[in-house]
């Protein structure tokens, strides 16, 4: 056998358990709002957590024996993609989303804690139902955090080993045995805040269900909202300020915050990736800014918000909204645009390509100045003042190569199916980095509904590639990876 | 001494001797065809000689000592931006164009073999000069030759020096001694191939004067034409499948044409980059002339024509057009924007990245998923059935990554210079390509005049770091290069 097939059953069976559970947390929601619903939470809660329970049973063994990195890879990439099959139910069943694909792509975009949504009038929808939305992001998060703390570094994706070298209890040599430690000191940090900013949010003058809402889909960087015109609709200051420093957090090494909740200020601030995340986010905001004072009329403090709301939200790859990027001349546009492929910090929420890795392109290409002068000389790029091998730089630059390639394949694949230049680039660019809205017709304004059957499909796969590191999905295509050797 | 100052300014006055040389090879255009400039050409004929003749006095010596890589990198740059300098004078003097930066921009995007242009009105140019004008992308191509074979392998860039390692004559470890001798065979080819395509096109119907201006820039994928409608003024199919051969030569190795012309064929479809180079042209232009077929209403043989013209015209960066590419669907549109990125044969007068480093980053990355599986088996990337060392690849990707890192900044600093969105990115890929038009407003019916001064020198600076492979320019800036040790 080349697969622990029954392992990878038993293990995808209690994720569904999980998933049918947290519907059925839904089911007071819907009975206290009278959406009339419930029937359908308690049928989809139900049928998966016996098709979870099912499997478990199925792959339940007393000697379970090893798991390898090729099971490793089906877990993960079948994981998201069962969860999200199983995710579609309560929309399908309570009939709030008609056709599979629609429902698909907004359940995917859910776990994969992109955003993007096919819903033209989200008000209008059962509270419910609305509330499994939002957990679908929450649940993605948390599964992000595992990935990239468990699991990524044992598959060695793409420099992952590197990123959470650093985190608590984590040394080096000994990772694995303290694994799921780290894991439930980082998932204790996103309770937390989710917590903290449900709080902030309903003292600032959100309902308490608003509030909730908006913090699982923040910590997420998902970017779901509750309401049609996203958090422009809350016009508070004070939300849509608590909202960007939530949005910062989520999109910040959850690591970094953790030493940063006791007190070892020193460990953040010598964090490189976190100080380069805060420049260059304040460096931009800055400059846009400016740009959005002269351009809108509108007041200072106002502009500064909108600026420093919006670019927070693309590099987090949260994907909220409070005013139309797109209407700020076309240099703005192309910031934004650049922030879609930057993404926030490795081992927080966001997606994308992290900025740890641009980080290490960055200096590697300024270290290959200076090697072609010195061609015999060895020149490590430093991260965090240590010597990153050339191996691993190796791989990020074969991952950001990657990364274009698919952009590029996915945008002409998305003008063969009719669709112009902008919409094109900006929606593959949106789905790949997990984001939400993008430019051209699928912008802050606009949604994915009008976009054909094919192109959901191909966005759907783009979300699920960009939100696993690329290679985790993309191996399985590898005719290798299913042969015997 | 760190450099060898005396010897760079002996060589560089020797190559403005030659470019007086050539000034003054127009002047008989000029007084045949009475346009009234020939008194220009002399005089900066003059000028660039005298100023060649005296640096050549000033840098000669009977010790000239050894040639050094950072002299190389010096001659390479200073050599293309001085030829581009003396090279506005012919225009300056005789006031057919107007201000030096719009001379500069025209003189640098012919000796770069660009084909960009700031004229409003080719067709009111005198004829000397506009044969000059010709001229510097004649001479930009023999300069690219003498360079791919005999510098950028000594310097080791974007991993040069593996691409000319099968050149006629060379053995991988006798590389330097028969430099000379592979350079003037490549040469030859060159200066055969264009007379070649001056008979034919003059056959075809053209004047001598045009066929003799369109077969200078046609082999230096240049792209410079006398008509201001460029060759959809030569409306005879004849003509255009002559142009459409070769453009298509003059983006093919070099190296590939002598074996061919030698009956030696098995090495020609030996040659990997060849082959991808056919199949690539072939299987985009049938995608590309269906488009067309039922988009323009247009006879087949048309729609081919006009597909296979575009699309050999942008991806060997030469930059003529028939038809307004733009026109046909976003789809081809983004097809030809992808095309800016790819570049023909390394060995050929084509600009941009090169098929051959697009082979190899493709190779690389399926091998990435292999090795995801097998960590510790060695696999390297073949090229022509030979294995490409780690180190090469490395160069490969970094060469790519800074390419795209200077496309991003460029079309940041395009759009904050006020040009839209489709405009910053369509000169700036089109400029650093060496390719001639663009998209938005700098597309294939329009020119580069109406761009502001500061979005013209940023465009000059992105031809001249495009065309020199980047490194050969950039490592100038690099503080270290200065520095003693």
């Amino acid at each position: 056998m080349r697969f622990n097939l029954r392992l990878i059953i038993n293990i995808l069976g209690l994720l569904w358990v999980l998933n049918g559970t947290f519907m059925l947390l839904c089911i007071p929601i819907s009975l206290y709002y009278n959406d009339g619903d419930w029937y359908a939470l308690v049928l989809a809660g139900f049928i998966t957590l016996a098709a979870g329970a099912i499997a478990w049973w199925i792959g339940h063994s007393k000697e379970p024996g090893q798991l390898k990195k090729r099971d490793g890879y089906l877990i993960v990439t079948f994981g998201w993609l069962t969860m999200s099959i199983f995710g579609t139910l309560p929309f399908l069943i309570s009939g709030e989303i008609s056709g599979f694909t629609n429902a698909f792509f907004e359940t995917l975009s859910g776990f994969t804690t992109t955003g993007a949504s096919i819903l033209n009038d989200i008000e209008l929808m059962g509270r419910g139902i609305l509330f499994w939305r939002s957990l679908t992001q929450w649940i993605g998060g948390m599964g992000i955090i595992v990935l990239t703390v468990a699991i990524l570094p044992i598959l060695g994706i793409g420099g992952m080993q590197l990123f959470i070298a650093e985190a608590p209890g984590v040394t080096p040599d000994k990772l694995k045995p303290r694994i799921t430690d780290t894991a439930k000191r980082l998932w204790l940090v996103y309770v937390l805040l989710t917590v903290i900013e449900l709080l902030l949010l309903w003292v600032g003058g959100m309902s308490f269900y608003d509030a909730a809402n908006h913090a699982l889909t923040t910590m997420a960087t998902g970017g779901f909202s509750t309401k049609q015109a996203s958090v422009a609709y809350f016009t508070s200051p004070f939300i849509q300020y608590v909202i960007i420093v939530f949005m910062f957090l989520a999109g910040t090494n959850f690591t970094v915050t953790y030493f940063a909740m006791h007190g070892k200020f020193k460990k953040v601030w010598e964090n490189e990736e976190f100080r380069y995340y805060l420049k260059f986010t304040i460096g931009f905001v800055i400059i846009v800014s400016l740009v959005v004072w002269s351009v809108t009329g509108n007041d200072f403090e106002r502009s500064f918000r909108d600026s420093l709301f919006q670019l927070v939200s693309v590099i987090t790859t949260t994907g909220y909204i409070t005013a139309d990027y797109t209407s700020w001349t076309p240099f703005v546009t192309i910031i934004i645009f650049m922030f879609m492929f930057v993404g926030a910090s490795a081992g927080s929420t966001a997606g994308g390509v992290k900025i740890v890795r641009h980080i290490i392109l960055l200096k590697n290409s300024i270290l290959e100045l200076k090697r072609q002068i010195h061609p015999s000389a060895i020149m490590p790029v430093r991260l965090n003042k240590k010597a990153v091998t050339s191996q691993i730089t190796y791989n990020i630059m074969a991952f950001m190569i990657i990364y274009f390639m698919i952009f590029v394949a996915g945008t002409l694949l998305m003008a063969a199916l009719g669709n112009d230049f902008m919409t094109s680039m900006g929606a593959v660019a949106t789905s790949l980095g997990n984001i939400g809205p993008g430019i051209g017709s699928v912008g802050p304004l606009d949604n994915f509904a009008h976009l054909s059957d094919p192109a959901k499909w191909l966005l759907s796969f783009l979300m699920l590639l960009g939100r696993l590191e690329l290679f985790t999905v993309l191996i399985l295509f590898a005719p290798h990876f299913w042969s015997k050797h």
